[in-house]
């Protein structure tokens, strides 16, 4: 079922990955769920806004990026087990209607887990771009990858 | 339109809100959408994985807590202006269905911001629990407001 296990994944790994088109229905129907702010939902509001036109809400970018990272790991069969949390997000550029965003990504640290002997725990940078190359949002992460014989 | 602006807000300010019910429905609607991973998206692979059962995607429960904080501003009538980002997220324990998610907010610390006048910045600290008073969530994060005579 998995091809890529703890031990396969090595400090300094970088991979890119995604292409994924910002449609403005998705963009309201997110805010309307879970961020009816006026910039999020209204044109009009959002130009006379300081982002100056509609814009995602950036929890719905964090969410566009994970589905582009599961669809990364599913297709490259990482043993994948999750998150226990996140060390820092940045907002820089809002993402706004008809962008197209991709991933970069690089494991920055890897170690044991203390109370889990099956799992390692890693630390990973993803770094947000839209279709001119300028960077809308950094995270980084920490995640844990089952171990091969685990 | 507002009532509360960035003089208003002190260090120490504490403030509980939200009763958000999490259903089946939504857990899978999202999951499908942004984080498609078995334990999101199938009773039975949620069961046998270390969750236990159907459980939210961690962004899934950001979103909720950013529903039940723009709720909770939009009452108070918050001259918000949005975030520059997280300082940290972690995931304590798995949010299942049938959970009811409450809210506790506090003001960790303010200042000027240096290249807007108009506007201050906060720190704030939001801790998520469920109805049985078990912590799910933490959350240290940025955020603006905006001066009264701005």
């Amino acid at each position: 079922m998995y091809q890529v296990y703890f031990e396969d994944i090595t400090v300094g790994d970088v991979s890119e990955f995604g292409a994924y088109k910002v449609t403005r229905e998705e963009i309201i129907d997110f805010a309307s769920k879970y961020d009816p702010q006026p910039f999020h939902l209204d044109e009009e509001a959002a130009k006379k806004s300081v982002f100056g036109g509609l814009c995602a809400s950036g929890w719905h970018t964090c969410a566009m990026l994970m589905r582009m990272l599961v669809d990364h790991l599913q297709d490259k069969g990482v043993a994948s087990m999750g998150s226990p949390g996140i060390d820092s997000i940045k907002w820089i550029r809002p993402v706004m209607v008809g962008d197209t965003l991709h991933v970069r990504a690089s494991v920055d640290a890897k170690r044991d887990s203390n109370s889990r002997p099956n799992l390692g725990l890693l630390k990973g940078t993803y770094l947000v771009s839209n279709q001119n190359g300028e960077k809308v949002m950094t995270m980084n992460s920490n995640y844990m990858v089952a171990k091969r014989n685990g």
